[in-house]
């Protein structure tokens, strides 16, 4: 159940250690709250592997990389694996420029990755060499839809397989898949692609619910995915005359706090392929 | 008409490339997505050609420049130059230490930079080699008034003469200008100025705006101006008892999210000398 | 009178230097123009002399530090002390990494720090040589509460005492003091804890209390906890249903914007031990 993944969640409050970008760091640190874990960001080479020892989960994000964190993620991920700690890595702008393709790469070979999470042309770019990133967001002609629903779903279950990974691949329809089952989840709305960091905040989140959730990895990724699109739902409903994308940053992460796991279950919307 | 120029931006969905500090850069990323244009934030000297290389315009903020990152900014601004995008430069807190006023006229020495984007304090430093900077803020000896008013056009022209670059200086009142003709805009609210961040949000936003319209830079300037103007009128109108200046960020960028065409050629108050 | 420092900051609108973290940044800046002080952050060795000698005090805050900023954090201590500026030292996650807590030690050694304000188990780390840190947030075992109020003012005084300093430790119970006097506060709410930032919130405002309260230094910071736990009261008070951590955050710094003395005075709960 879903439900159980959460309040697992609130139960275990896992402290996760995030290298992440400073664009959306904020963010992700009050979604870490507001779910119910606990976050430290850190990404200083000297202190990375006592930071990872100390926490449950490690949170990998390559928005704003450069010569002097790059480092430090492969020293955390190295450490986390040593201690049997999740780590979650999300790709930002894979594609875009050849050093967070090449640095993406690197990770997943170099460290046990449990979960990579990205957008569809991110994922392209890691799985195929070549995807049609623009920027940071993805390329439309690499969007799920009812249509290539059937193939995408082969392709992220392969991939996964390939990978040796779950993958979360999320957009208007997410594919969460471990290679043999596919979560295919419908939550969400298309604005929260208006807002910075939708992506980074589920990130954060997904790294707290795979640490808390050991042994159901899977589901605890779907169900990361499901609280924040049902947590866009939500705080979309309460968006009132005037408001913008601004707001619904706001509101989201409330509707993520405010959560629970009834609500979680009645407003969740997904198959299983 | 300034209308044309904001749905121009809505039209093409203008890439930025924003190599600028990490205090305001969230809402930096979140205006750009309001004003209908697209971020991406990179610093790192490996790939700043790269990313400049995919995306249209370029926005160079030095609020908190280091080593590390200024040599990427050379980088890009240069790779921008030869692709033909348009490169802003928002000097922040020119005046305020060697670093910064050596590193801005650097880079107007070796960029060619089609708009500068600053505080009255920070142009002077530029222009004169002097200003009254206090921190990132205008010395209030600097402020545009009614009194100095014909004087403060004729120094912003000639300066931008002087420079080969648009000058936009911000403040109570705004002066937007090629060398030739100047923009006096009078949008906007002084509790602005309780916000941190919202000139590089301006600086943001008007990249976006120069890269839609590229014909029509002076304009584009300038309508960017009156709709971060507009949008602080606006935001100011929808607050409530008790709030401040962290819900008024919020209101603005919302407000900016919200503007149309219409809204903006009823809101903006300006006159051209 | 607690309302004295606060009008004094309003008044003087001190100039704050901050070297502080990319995570809680915005809201740091935000929280100092709402409090009536302005900052500026800036964490370049190259500029961090002459950032510090046009401001009026220090803020220095370890949250993400690392190799390029350290050496900063020590040439403007050294330049504030020189100067005379009041310096502020919040030792973010001493306990949860050496390189954090020799970081913190040796600013301590080489700095003449006037306040030093953390949770608990980070100025048990300090003082102790040990704490139990857990990640950034206090350990429950470190907490201050009825049953350990007496021992932990002694611990307190004693300790600011040992360290030459103001020591404002937060928590349920806050205790501010200068070795002589201890300020016991009761002020705040437990949902803060679950909004990222409010204490480096609370450093960062802090250093603008004793910037512009040079003569009554204890009083100010003691005044500043006061301010931030009202502030958290006031921005409760105004949650609506739905709301979260995420809006509760901008409520905090609007209550902090909209304070007068008055009100300061009216919800201030403390004593004086």
């Amino acid at each position: 159940m879903l439900k159980d993944c959460l309040e697992q969640v609130r139960k275990t409050t896992p402290l996760i250690h995030n290298i992440t970008n400073y664009v959306t760091v904020n963010d992700v640190a009050n979604i870490l709250l507001a779910c119910g874990g606990s976050p430290i960001m850190a990404d200083a080479q000297e202190e990375a592997e006592d930071i990872t020892s100390i926490c449950g989960g490690l949170n990998i994000n390559i928005g704003t990389l450069n010569e002097r964190t790059i480092p430090s993620m492969f020293l955390a991920g190295k450490k986390a694996n040593q201690l049997g700690h999740p780590v979650l890595l999300d790709p930002v702008g894979a594609g875009a420029s050849r050093l967070r393709t090449e640095t993406a790469l690197n990770i997943i070979k170099e460290v046990n990755v449990q979960v990579i999470r990205g957008n569809m042309s991110e994922i392209k770019t890691l799985v195929l060499g070549s995807g049609t990133t623009r920027g940071v967001d993805a390329d439309i002609s690499d969007a799920v839809t009812d249509e290539n629903l059937k193939e995408s779903v082969e392709f992220v279950k392969k991939s996964a397989k390939a990978l040796n990974t779950i993958l979360a691949v999320t957009g208007a329809i997410d594919l969460v898949s471990d290679g043999e089952t596919c979560y295919v989840i419908r939550n969400g709305r298309p604005e929260m692609g208006q807002i910075t960091g939708t992506g980074c905040q589920l990130s954060g989140m997904m790294a707290a619910y795979i640490t808390a959730n050991p042994d159901n990895m899977l589901e605890a990724a779907a169900a990361a995915v499901c609280v924040m699109g049902v947590a866009g739902e939500t705080g979309w409903q309460q968006m009132r005359e005037g408001e913008g994308n601004s707001t619904y940053r706001n509101r989201i992460i409330d509707a993520v706090y405010s959560m629970d796991g009834e609500a979680l279950e009645k407003g969740a919307r997904y198959e299983i392929r």
